[in-house]
């Protein structure tokens, strides 16, 4: 099930983020040590939590893109740590409650919070990060970047309202799931970009370059998540092949095997993915039809019509090394399923 | 700079809207006597006006869908003629609206109506054929295809205004530029389509499906048009190359090449456009930085990424010559370019 990204001409290695974690590499140590400093309470109970998840090895890619897009214009002063921390936090609260609202075990192939301090703990260390993300926001003092990341935080909601209620739904269409992880997922790298140019003073049209990087990006990023959890390197990042389906989700991979599958392929699918029938042999059985028509191939082909548009988003401003570093972390985004 | 657009693997006839003509011609038949019926008044300026852009030789793709779609779930009744009618009021009364808001003198090589009998007539026979199309929808009862039909008459008029703001602004985005086709051109193709399930009492995810269809068909149809507009076989579709730029109206293939270029490239284009220096010379030189730059290519592929999502959309429903006919018309979209 291999599915096959050409590297773009000329390149004979790999897209890397490396480039973006280099030129970030001073303010993220910042970062990480205002996160571990706002994480912290006299209650015992929440750092304990926060930490848990913190420390379990995510790329911080959302900060790395708060901190870049800000020395993108320019900006000297210390306001994109304190943003770059709070998009981290936000990330963090959705995550805990994900893990609660999904009934999940295992994150990142560790228990989740839930196992181990139960669902409120959860819910409420997310509540507790989110009312920190947004004090950090209030402290930066800029009206426009509280309005970019307030808004943001409430379509994330939004989108995970949205996926209840598609969830388990077989009849989902590209659309609704589109407009899932565009609330989801892409909303808060577009707010995750955009706050750079805000607090820099860049003029509007950059402001929406970034928006719009951030926002293709996180689209791209997203399917090709989906796309990792039925094939490509699953392992190497800590999944495991098929999570989503033992979970019922409905990704665009599964989507478009079920609107292209036969009437009895189709069966199988709302007993597998709304009757919860997902047994390992089911598994399998969902991998062969997901092969049969070329939907991890043409999941991937829609991430990398995103990563065009967040390519051409960025055309305008002038070359960098900063943004070269962006521009390559578009490929990484996609290159991961190889 | 021709376009070439691969033709689906065994066939070697290009894709054609006749299909779907030959299937809708008995109903589409009582559509055009109704449209006369409708377009009458005593007030003998409304039908002139109107007779004008209705007999110009438009397609009608649009009520064909609405007509369609109805069939397609078995719809036996007579409510798919008014609402396909109403569609077709509701695109024409754009239309007329549209030419006063671009001041355009020309449309499909004829006289606009606003040159023949002035803006305020345009206005308010637009406004009449609204008041028409509202009308025919009433009568046809079904409260839900109400909903769907007035959504996209508000929807359009948001899109219009939004186009206005992002008129002659060379920093309009991609992701803006979307949003404007979506509500101008895609939300009508959508609720078109959407409104035969409705009326064939179809279940949700067959209205969802063709909903979905539409409007994915129609923003596909919509990137054809403004790659059309530089280049392909525009003389053959009684389109001039270079009407938008003349207009200074801001399409993607503009989009991509402004964002592509060099500083000194970007102001050509923001000269040419905002400042309205829409020459002959300019005018080459526009093709040819939209061609160094791949831009009418690219905005072809962004439309057989539409034009994909359509072809999913319609997955699902069982095989019939109806469903082939309006799969068909994506692939003819997207190959008027050549």
């Amino acid at each position: 099930m291999g599915v096959v990204i050409p590297l773009e001409e000329g390149k004979n290695k790999p897209a890397s983020v490396k480039p973006l974690v280099d030129l970030t590499k001073a303010d993220m140590e910042r970062v990480n040590q205002l996160i571990l400093s706002k994480a912290g309470s006299d209650v015992q109970m929440i750092p304990e939590v926060a930490n848990h998840l913190i420390s379990s090895g995510g790329k911080r890619l959302r900060p790395m893109l708060t901190l870049a897009s800000a020395s993108l214009f320019g900006y000297q002063g210390d306001h994109h740590v304190k943003l770059a921390t709070s998009v981290e936090f936000m990330h963090t609260a959705t995550l805990l409650h994900d893990d609660v609202v999904d009934e999940s075990d295992l994150r990142r192939g560790k228990s989740t919070a839930r196992m181990i301090w139960g669902n409120q703990a959860s819910v409420l260390v997310g509540d507790f990060l989110l009312g920190q993300a947004f004090r950090m926001m209030v402290d930066v003092g800029s009206m426009e970047a509280l309005d970019v990341l307030s808004a943001a935080a409430s379509v994330i909601a939004e989108g995970e309202v949205l996926q209840l209620s598609v969830a388990k739904n077989m009849e989902t269409t590209e659309d609704d799931y589109l407009s899932v992880i565009r609330a989801k997922t892409a909303a808060l790298f577009a707010a995750a970009a955009e706050v750079g140019p805000i607090i820099a003073n860049a003029d509007k049209s950059s402001r929406s370059a970034l928006r719009s990087y951030g926002m293709n990006l996180g689209l791209a990023f997203q399917l090709v998540d989906d796309a990792l959890d039925y094939g490509g390197k699953a392992a190497d990042l800590g999944k495991n092949v098929g999570d989503d389906f033992r979970e019922g989700k409905i990704t665009l991979p599964v989507i478009l095997a079920y609107r292209r599958g036969t009437e009895g392929e189709r069966a199988f699918w709302r007993e597998a993915i709304e009757n919860g029938e997902s047994s390992e042999e089911n598994l399998e059985k969902a991998l062969g039809l997901i092969n049969k028509y070329g939907a991890l191939n043409d999941t991937i082909g829609r991430a990398l019509h995103y990563g065009t548009m967040a390519r051409d988003a960025l055309a305008p401003l002038p070359a960098s090394l900063l943004k070269a570093a962006l521009l390559e972390v578009i490929d990484f985004s996609i290159q991961r399923v190889n």
